[in-house]
């Protein structure tokens, strides 16, 4: 049936080309080159006019002078535009190279002028502003350098872990039970039965370790925390492995190691540009030191005279102070705090072999905030359902979870990591909102 | 204060080891070597036994013979096991290779004898009733391996997006208002306020253009359809992605295409081991035929003396003749569906330059199903507007979404990809729940 063939066109990837930056034009000058970008900021000098382009990672000068002047008629900042012209070497121009213009044509366009001077050096408003008008203030360069450096981290945890042979997997966010407890989990009509939004995927990522032995995901997590603090936000995203046969929690915490050290390379080399625009000396990681809780609690107490009014939990500035006094004594920004109290750790968590008042779990710290919770994970049944009743809950309510311990599963252990928290602190931020892409709290649900 | 000092320990990395499998044992018979994984079959015949482990990805034989027998004693199906002995070459073995151990120490086990035989090749139950018992079915090889692939399915697409310049997001699950409009949307209390879950990242995306030109996400995403069919699942895994500075849709299909292309690589090169297993030869990607909605509708019409219901949508049996037809005619197991009418697209398509009442969008038909959704958006402010009021709705309830318009974004288009489809009909499968880890359906929340 030719008729029918007739009718068909073919769709190839051959002609796709990827968008050009400013490193792509070296050893190129006296080229002519086609790019596309957005007018980030126009200097018109009338004899000469200098436009930026904002191109998709970086930046670029054009240069128009004479007759190519009038290219500048129709243009305004904020246009995307495809535009063609002749790469010149300039040692005084950003990154040595320049371009002369011959063709600027303007793709599109803002309705109205911009009010937002994207050009300036920083943003002249405060992040709640910010936050309101993350639509045009994230075009803003230092911004978006935020979350291209954002990519890196998430992409440095799967290259690590897949090369210590994790499987990436996708857990269920609506959940019929929470994984974390209490009430800060969001509730949803799930077609006239009550359902849950995920705190964590805790019982997913269990499930697998028996399947896949290690495994990882990257995916939205939710908690209803009635929090309006800089640390908190309701939706992030964490970064999640869970790994069998370990010897002890211990192994989870060197997992988590290795990765920093690899996200430390990955950022350093394929983001060099982000990290010189933002002005980010990264923190070396040879090894993270560990100290226990209750020790940790005590030298600080000691140390700055301050007395603490939960044995069992670590108020947000001793945190701080746990993270300044482990900086002077070791040089460290990270610190382990290890074997938290059973009274605050989840029920799935492995009481310690020293101490049952006190776990085989951890949180890591970076420069006094916390960006992980871990911890091995109890595996047998009969010890899981004693651990539920000493909490006070009831068997009978986690009969899917403890499918896992029936049907037997290794030692196990593995953690979370808050992705905007890690990045905030990377960037040495203070506000967590500041690298949410676009967060969610308990006054903000838009943009 | 070196008291202080004395409480830390360090924690390096440097002692980690990657799970051995059998394919790293290639060359080293002979050597004693030390493994871990599961019980997955024992064959005790008395003078000699054989157990099949099942590690993290593959399997190894371990051969028991005279003392090395009473090791059998306390072991059962189901166990997890550190073992360690000698290598040795035998043909007759899985891939050639064989362990003789001499020490086999149990790390855990199921409370009583598994229920489910994980060692018979195939799973003698239902879909229902595997999905039921999700927990202990993924244990068998050929369940676990569909999800190995599934994981290569994502790293393609974000291998493949990476190179080209696409930089990943990560966007909020809760939203103030959904993008694809109609009932089919879950709803939840957010602090009182009422707030629903992502039908899909397509405003957020779209935002993200004009700061990195190409983006892409990997992510949940929630219908609230009440649909119990084969083909629906109410929480799927979204690949999606959108790029500026396209002068057609044209571009999103061919970039489609590159990803297909790669993904057929990626999996050929990198999970041989599951394709193998599951006896799955994939299909060739040499560009994918694309032929216009409404000539596909008319030809499979006259093709098959079908009489169709709906001028403006196809049934799923027509996409199945459409596929049948496409793969007849040409060869390909793909094809693009082009210029659906405007009436069953969002009001953010772009209507088609050549007739208004069709669009510049697309379905991808695999194997006569539906596996993605693409296609341009309408960039213009005053167009966007326009466009809006043509469907009766009302501008003033997405201000949010026409900021974009209002500070202007390049001319873009995107698709999202079903990753549970898609590997539904790499695996030529026919219920989408088979590749879901963990379905969501009208009757099912858990496990």
């Amino acid at each position: 049936m030719p008729e029918i063939k007739e009718q068909f066109s073919l769709i190839d990837d051959s002609h796709l080309a990827k968008p050009v930056e400013i490193d792509d034009l070296k050893g190129r000058s006296g080229e002519t080159v086609q790019m596309e970008g957005a007018v980030h900021k126009i200097r018109d000098l009338k004899n000469v006019a200098f436009i930026i382009i904002r191109t998709v990672r970086d930046k670029l000068q054009i240069v128009l002078e004479g007759d190519s002047m009038q290219l500048l008629s129709s243009l305004k900042e904020g246009d995307f535009v495809r535009f063609s012209g002749v790469v010149v070497d300039n040692p005084q121009a950003y990154k040595g190279q320049e371009m002369r213009a011959t063709v600027i044509d303007k793709l599109s366009g803002s309705k109205d002028a911009l009010d937002v001077n994207l050009g300036a050096k920083k943003l002249p408003m405060n992040l709640e502003t910010k936050l309101d008008r993350r639509i045009i203030t994230l075009r803003h360069l230092s911004e978006r350098a935020v979350f291209k450096l954002q990519e890196g981290v998430g992409i440095a945890f799967r290259e690590y872990l897949l090369n210590q042979r994790f499987t990436e997997i996708h857990s269920p966010k609506i959940v019929a039970a929470g994984a974390e407890g209490g009430a800060n989990i969001f509730k949803l009509d799930y077609f006239g039965k009550p359902a849950f939004l995920a705190q964590s995927p805790q019982f997913y990522k269990q499930f697998m370790v028996p399947v896949y032995g290690r495994v990882f995901e990257v995916g939205p997590v939710f908690r209803a925390e009635k929090h309006a603090t800089s640390r908190h936000i309701n939706e992030y995203t964490s970064l999640d492995f869970e790994m069998g046969f370990i010897d002890s929690f211990r192994d989870v915490m060197s997992m988590e190691v290795g990765f920093l050290k690899y996200l430390v390379q990955v950022l350093n080399e394929r983001y060099k540009h982000e990290l010189g625009l933002l002005g980010i000396k990264l923190p070396e990681v040879n090894g993270v030191p560990a100290i226990k809780f209750a020790d940790a609690k005590e030298q600080v107490s000691k140390k700055y005279s301050r007395k603490y009014r939960d044995p069992y939990d670590l108020e947000p500035e001793e945190e701080r102070l746990i993270g300044d006094m482990v900086k002077k004594e070791t040089g460290s920004d990270f610190v382990f705090l290890t074997h938290y109290p059973r009274a605050k750790r989840p029920f799935y968590i492995m009481p310690s072999a020293e101490d049952p008042n006190y776990t085989e779990s951890f949180d890591l710290l970076f420069g006094g905030l916390e960006i992980t919770t871990g911890g091995q994970r109890i595996h047998d049944y009969d010890a899981q359902v004693e651990a539920m009743k000493a909490k006070g809950l009831n068997p009978d309510d986690f009969m899917d979870y403890l499918e896992l311990h029936k049907n037997g599963t290794p030692p196990h252990g593995g953690c979370g990591i808050g992705l905007e928290r890690l990045t905030l602190k990377l960037l040495g931020g203070t506000n967590v909102r500041e690298t949410t892409l676009f967060p969610r709290d308990l006054n903000r649900l838009t943009p």
